[in-house]
């Protein structure tokens, strides 16, 4: 399974190799579900929702005047991505990037639209593994298309609010609901972070009371969630960067604000990773050391029983011998080798001791 | 204790995940205690100690003429802070960042107030970790607003001495009183460096004359702390570089030179955390090597005595024969005996001297 | 084999030391066959393909009014190359750089044209060693030449599409053909990246299962094989990014569009080597913590038997002794001596298991 | 001694932690001569040299149209310095960081005058660490005030040669005098700079010799004792590129091309301390190399004692056996085992040259 | 002799501290024979070649109207080198950096003239290490002085190619030759790289074959000489880029083109460089994994002989007991002993095979 998402995680474009600019190919893994369309028009005054929209209608949406948010959930069906592209004059590499979904975040300025690709996170409890997602943004003239490669459970709880009129995105434009969305997705990224930094102490009290085989390989593989996570939160950084200064008309002079408090949090996110990284680094470190200690011991174990036994079993040896030595046969030898022995075993215990060995 | 602490550091920004921005939640440690707010309100001429406040009084403070020192004692009872950030006009995105109590040191001009967060840091003598506190800072034309995470004991000093009448700061604008505050910040950073350094070298004396078990830890926890120092001094040392600029015309051309003067500071204060960052290195390289000679003296007194005893023992065994050797039950063949065991023995210790491993 | 390559890659400027500038030397493998030249002609409405052309009737393919490309399929023939130069009019200097192949990625623009070295990878899925070969191209008005050091497979599938009229090539002008060309190029990093990355998991399995004498190896070829890679990619990038700039009037509007997706994608890619080279990287821990592992579980046994026999053996002899000691030559002498050595490895046992050694 | 030294280094802010700015505190070791003042007026006509001049008696020299030199002995008297502050109308900051001994090298331009701070070198012999000394320069329209946190050793030569007219400075103008000073100070670095290089090939020579306990010590302090070098080098190059550039009026056009050529030997230093760090880092591989190599050889003895004595000695364990085995109480039992032994011992012997372990 | 090249390299820029600036002291090696000074005078028409010039003979060359080359041989005699710097106005601290053969490469651009230091290098076929020569060149208006330290081999085949007419730089100016003489420097750089990639792969192949006591030496040596490397190439880098940026008046447009050339040459030894020190690295890791397992293997053989030798020596003792035990003295006995020690042996034999140690 894991193999699998990170094989996923590639992106397969070595499928495109030879390929024409512009064939797009889906390069996910294939998800059998139809792709569905929803649409959110909505102004100050009013909302209306529409379900399971056919791409043939979108046009309507796009000259509206009031706000409209077209969610496309999937990307693997490339006709239809295609046709939605036609009905807004999207040029023919914003569909290639649409669908080929191992994208970095990125963001470019068509004149007429933004294009925006962004990833969004999540943490498999158990492997320890991040497993990203595509997520793409064309922003317009009071129409923004998002295109989500799997479930689009992250917008649920914004979209509801505005369908309830509660949000304060009804009175702004619809760089305002862009920022909401983005803002969604770096808060995930918070959500994410702190679930490393739990794991990460759990781990360190594993590494102190009892480092066996399983700790480098999960030091290892937090290591890795952390590559990860980084790949996708310094190029964000840059797209929200871009966002902020603001250089394309679409973007009003009073959103600017927001994308700046997003980009602090990604500067905030950048930081919290670096100092998990560093702490990965002393966990590390202390495991080795552990290892390193318990070897230490057990050779330490060694050594003090061989210097004991060994003179000891040399006197039994010497009083063994067929030869006519001092005490042969009588008690006065047992009584005489049984003092060497503990004399002997006594100094090597004392010169351990004097060496500061055990 | 210890790991709560951190815990709180670490700032909850996961409890806002999906909440729409703009929704102030304070993500410290909850404190029972009230928030109490007291202003100081001078000029050349006179000054007046307002204790305990209640927000809605604020506002003729705002416009008195003179400069008003509001400080806020605790952030976390978020509609209060509200009530007063209304008082001021502050912007939604400004109460949100100063309830957030895990926010990195930033500066966001606002055209008519500057918005600045700061940390404080302290360090627990004991367990030799860097707790973290948030202060904020907003400057408006003619007044400051200060609202600290825990006991305003950091400027109580400062605000008896213009109290008294005695500090510079009457004769001066609003400005310098950021500078006087920010100041106070910074040389309790040099405090704490100066704290780590006496704390360095004692542990390298350790390590010098019995490196033990918890040893590596202190390395570690030591590295630790000024991972955490770095975070707050770096981010720190662009807001006040921000400040020196003088972007804002709030900032007067002649409060320049003391933030020139605190940037020289945090310069040499980055200085001085990266050297004691090498010489932990050094300590850590010192720990390895001592271990690393402990266990090698370990082996070579478990060799000496393995190559001295072989032998002799053999020697022994040798004699314990039950066949026809020469000098069996003689005592010819003890004297050879000992002779070849006195042989073997000192030509050993002999190939020991000469390659230079004793 | 992999030897002759890797010296082959080193360029052999050497040879050059002392001559005159100006003087073109090949500085690869002396390839037997003859360097042939085939030329591809064409606009919206015609295409005409010229195979085995002479270099002296490339002149008329110059001024044709359509788009030329000149490949040229090998470069060990300075004279002809010189030819071909100079019915073009390029620099000695860019000779030079064509023959040389060693160059690494560039672009320099000569007012008139504008030279490009790029290289062109493939991977030797044997030994896992990246070898490399010289493309260089010069885009005139209307025309682009193709110089590469081996067979030009590359290039066949976009000639035979444009030469069967199915690419939007036909409609476009020179510089979208040096995009296409540039962009296969790319693409084909992407595949080359992908089997690293297969190699790599592949070899993770086997650090994990078998860690033995060729890992280490496999490891370091995999580093090796990644810095090969980056010193092409990273130059690739640098002139991918002044296309994109289109600083020449020979680059239009309207391909800097294309360009930059390459950009974005030699941007990805670089993104995919950092992540690779971090990931053999923990491949290379893996590896270093199973070995050590192995050589502390072979200690620990070694000291489990030498601390159980040798207390043991030690009671035997001293039951060897020729001295008057309790129970000689009789059964109790034999059933307290079967005891004590049962009660000595039983506690020895019992000691490793409280210490967790076991 | 050492110790204190370093503690001075560290300059002792944590003091002034709390006391308004502009307080000025001598932070270095308290030295119990009073301060001198020596003044050395000249132009190109005439020199006078002033000794012991009293603060109240420089303003005469401030303004006398020639170019005065005020050497200032020591900054611990805080009273006297802010005196002679007052005189030439320097700002508070400046007085208190000449009196805060613990500055790294900077520059700042008042207008009217610069203020510079810089660092002078020594080196111990004995224990190789390096301790520092707080330089500073006040350049004002036709005097310079130097203040030395020690005895001016330093500037006696360059103020004998003025005095005795042969120097090139009396022609030139007060900047030039401040050239003259602050290449005596980088040339100093080069002195211990070269003298660390001598130091680091004994050491090398040691660690090839003879590595013992007390050479990872030695490589250690030399690491400190470059660390410490940087952190006075590096910032002094940039004081120097400031001086170069010439942004102040008080630094004529005709000086810039000897600080150019000062921050030349500065860029030099910088290049020697970073050859020197990497030559440190190979000396501590070699080292580590050492070590390991003899712990290696130290076990393989073992080991081949072990192994060619623990099969003889078996054999002659089975000789000593009181059953009825072949050759008992025989000399062919005795001549057996003999021969039995030599071949266990010889082919043990053969079998670890196999392996070339010896 | 090693040592003594490696100290003439320092510089001894210690021999001036304390003297004032302008004082030309020369700083390598001492060497007797006197200094040469040869000029070639050509233009397009006619060559004139003259050997052992007066230094008060060559005011007549820099006014010639035609291109004239002085080559001077040698820089240890001071004197002579000022009064050729006084025949062409050079600047005091030129004629210092000349005879201070110790510096880095640099570029200082005096207006009339240029000044350029570069380095020389060689590598010491057996010891490896690299010997650095100082070049200095000094570019006028129609006169170029090039100033070496040791022996003018260098230049010999360009002087003799343009003395025989052959060479292109006939027709061009001055520049130009400058611009052959610094590409002969770094043409012979690679010359150097490509004998230390030879090195690198003996090295490897000695690595895997045999590692013995010299290996980290001369890897460790192969690290130095790149770093010695590194310091002449990159500064080297710096200056042909001041000189391709063409910002004097005396580099003509139509040379900035071979600058150029030169410039990518240095772009490409970096890279060539910076690739080798990977490679250096892979070969000390390798050659740490060897010395690893070697140890590793050692150990095995340790536990191996140990653990089946420990047992059954022990039933040899216990056979060799003074105590009635079952089979004493009998045959029984003998067969019985016999039996347990091989089902012991094979039993230590077979665990070690199920644990993979074998």
């Amino acid at each position: 399974m894991t193999r699998r998402r990170r094989k996923a995680a590639r992106g397969h474009r070595a499928q495109k190799a030879g390929l024409p600019p512009g064939t797009p190919i889906y390069t996910g893994v294939e998800a059998g579900r139809p792709i569905r369309i929803s649409v959110l028009d909505y102004d100050a005054e009013a909302v209306s929702l529409h379900e399971d929209v056919r791409p043939e209608d979108l046009a309507r949406f796009r000259d509206s005047g009031r706000t409209s948010w077209i969610s496309v959930d999937g990307v693997h069906d490339v006709a239809l991505v295609q046709k939605i592209a036609e009905t807004f004059g999207l040029h023919p590499l914003v569909v290639e990037d649409i669908v080929n979904v191992g994208q970095r975040p990125k963001c470019d300025n068509y004149g007429d639209y933004v294009f925006i690709v962004s990833r969004n996170l999540s943490l498999d409890a158990e492997t320890g593994e991040i497993a990203t997602e595509q997520v793409a943004f064309v922003l317009g003239k009071g129409w923004l298309i998002t295109f989500e490669e799997h479930q689009p459970t992250l917008f649920g709880a914004i979209a509801s609010r505005i369908a309830q009129g509660q949000a304060q995105a009804r009175q702004k434009s619809v760089d305002y609901l862009l920022y909401r969305l983005l803002d969604t997705i770096v808060d995930n990224y918070f959500v994410i972070t702190e679930q490393l930094g739990i794991k990460l102490e759990e781990l360190e009290d594993r590494v102190v009371a009892n480092p066996g085989r399983g700790t480098i390989e999960s030091v290892l593989s937090m290591k890795r969630a952390l590559i990860e996570m980084r790949r996708s939160v310094w190029p964000m950084r840059e797209v929200i960067s871009w966002l902020e200064r603001g250089e394309s008309p679409l973007l009003r002079a009073d959103t600017r604000i927001y994308f700046r408090d997003i980009y602090d949090h990604t500067i905030q996110l950048i930081d919290m990773l670096e100092n998990l990284r560093d702490l990965v680094g002393t966990v590390h470190e202390l495991y080795l050391n552990a290892v390193n200690l318990r070897l230490s011991e057990v050779m330490k174990a060694l050594t003090l029983i061989s210097t004991i036994f060994m003179p000891i079993t040399f006197i039994a040896s010497v009083g063994g011998m067929n030869v006519l030595f001092p005490g042969k046969e009588q008690l006065s030898g047992w009584y005489g080798a049984l003092g060497l022995m503990g004399a002997a075993a006594l100094g090597m215990f004392l010169w351990f001791r004097t060496r500061r060995w055990l």
